[in-house]
């Protein structure tokens, strides 16, 4: 059976999630739905980054096999019509055919998130449920400072969530950088893989830093404590979007 | 009375456009309501632009007189704290005591709108309600060179509605600029004024040119027939944004 990579777009406030839960709405339910409508077969999704209730993103990556050959296009473009018609807020980017040892999850070797924060008094009335509203100023240079403490190899205890089922909490952040455009602070961070809320909780201890009740080196001491009761609030999903996915170049 | 003028934000696709309406949610009367909650008093607001259902803002400007000369902040504040509870995406930017003579309406010397048109073969997820989905490819470029036709001075009866009011259809078009980020298109314009669904009619007919149905000859043939049946697709509200207003420096 053909395998394809499905490159997709979601609005997830409308989501219990990525994956499959019993009784509530997961992206991936509606996409092996409106599979099912286009080519009658129950299929089975495995995405890259298996996001939280109302996390959105522009790049999820994730993979099904088929059980023909069908041209890329055609399968994007009857799979969008049938999601368009169920009122479902997801799009199919790209579709194709990869080579058979592709899998979306565990081939992947980069993840890209951005978490995005509206930080002005008034609220938002344009991007409500795709920001993280914080009136109170924020100092960016500080929190882009204060991230360094955070890239590397470590042990993200404090940062991940109690539920977390990897079976280490060592991870290697690549990058976390801070900036502002205007109003809108943006969070950009990458590494191989995440922890089950590792942005979130870090976003959410950088708001510290920001505006100014801890200093880089209580984000440190946040990190060396490797205990969860350390970190700061966990920033709410709204903001956060998987915009990546690294692959090695053979696929 | 202290004259105010208010900076407003607002997500078109809740309302039925700007203006008061007997039986729809309008922006205007979700705001008089809130300054009613807030200060007591029943008041009457007069706005920049008289946008359409559909149409969203990121600075529309309206004036309001209040009995009290309060801070501008706490107006702001309270205002946007009774729009969020009364569910409205709505928001105020800015509230501050201006000139008795400031009309928000009548002092204005410019405006200024972005439409946005998402062109590429998968709907969007994440933009619903905020672009024009328009599947088949555009040439920006043939766009944007067409679009001078309609610089300057003319009788713009194609572009505009037949339910349009304005005593004559002749305006001065200062700007109208298209260009391409990527899958989005973007569509500047400005003027002192514009006629009633000016806007739109002219994004649509631009289309034509974008898909190749139309020339810039046709765009101008269509401009001199002073008809609005020689208009192209009226497009869709979704895409379009107030985006500023230009007032006499002495405000």
């Amino acid at each position: 059976m053909p395998r394809f990579r499905l490159d997709i777009e979601y609005d997830g406030s409308q989501f219990a999630g990525w994956q499959h839960q019993a009784d509530q709405p997961s992206v991936q339910q509606a996409i092996e739905q409106a599979i099912g409508k286009f080519c009658g077969e129950e299929v089975r999704l495995r995405a890259a980054g298996r996001t939280d209730a109302g996390v959105h993103a522009t790049a999820q990556v994730a993979h099904v096999d088929l059980a023909r050959d069908w041209p890329g296009d055609k399968v994007r473009d009857a799979v969008n019509a049938h999601l368009q018609s169920a009122g479902a807020r997801v799009a199919i980017l790209k579709a194709g055919v990869v080579a058979d040892g592709f899998d979306a999850r565990f081939s992947a070797t980069g993840r890209h998130y951005l978490y995005r924060i509206l930080n002005r008094r008034a609220p938002s009335a344009l991007e409500k449920g795709k920001v993280w509203w914080v009136p109170k100023h924020l100092d960016t240079e500080a929190m882009h400072e204060a991230a360094k403490v955070l890239l590397g190899r470590h042990d993200f205890t404090t940062f991940r969530s109690t539920q977390c089922q990897a079976e280490s909490p060592v991870r290697t952040l690549a990058q976390l950088d801070v900036s502002r455009v205007g109003d809108l602070i943006e969070v950009r961070t990458s590494a191989r893989s995440f922890l089950h809320n590792q942005v979130r909780s870090m976003v959410g201890s950088l708001r510290r830093v920001g505006d100014g009740s801890w200093g880089a080196d209580d984000l440190k001491a946040a990190l060396e404590a490797r205990d969860r009761a350390a970190c700061g609030q966990v920033a709410p999903p709204d903001g956060l979007f998987l915009i990546g996915v690294d692959y090695p170049e053979d696929f």
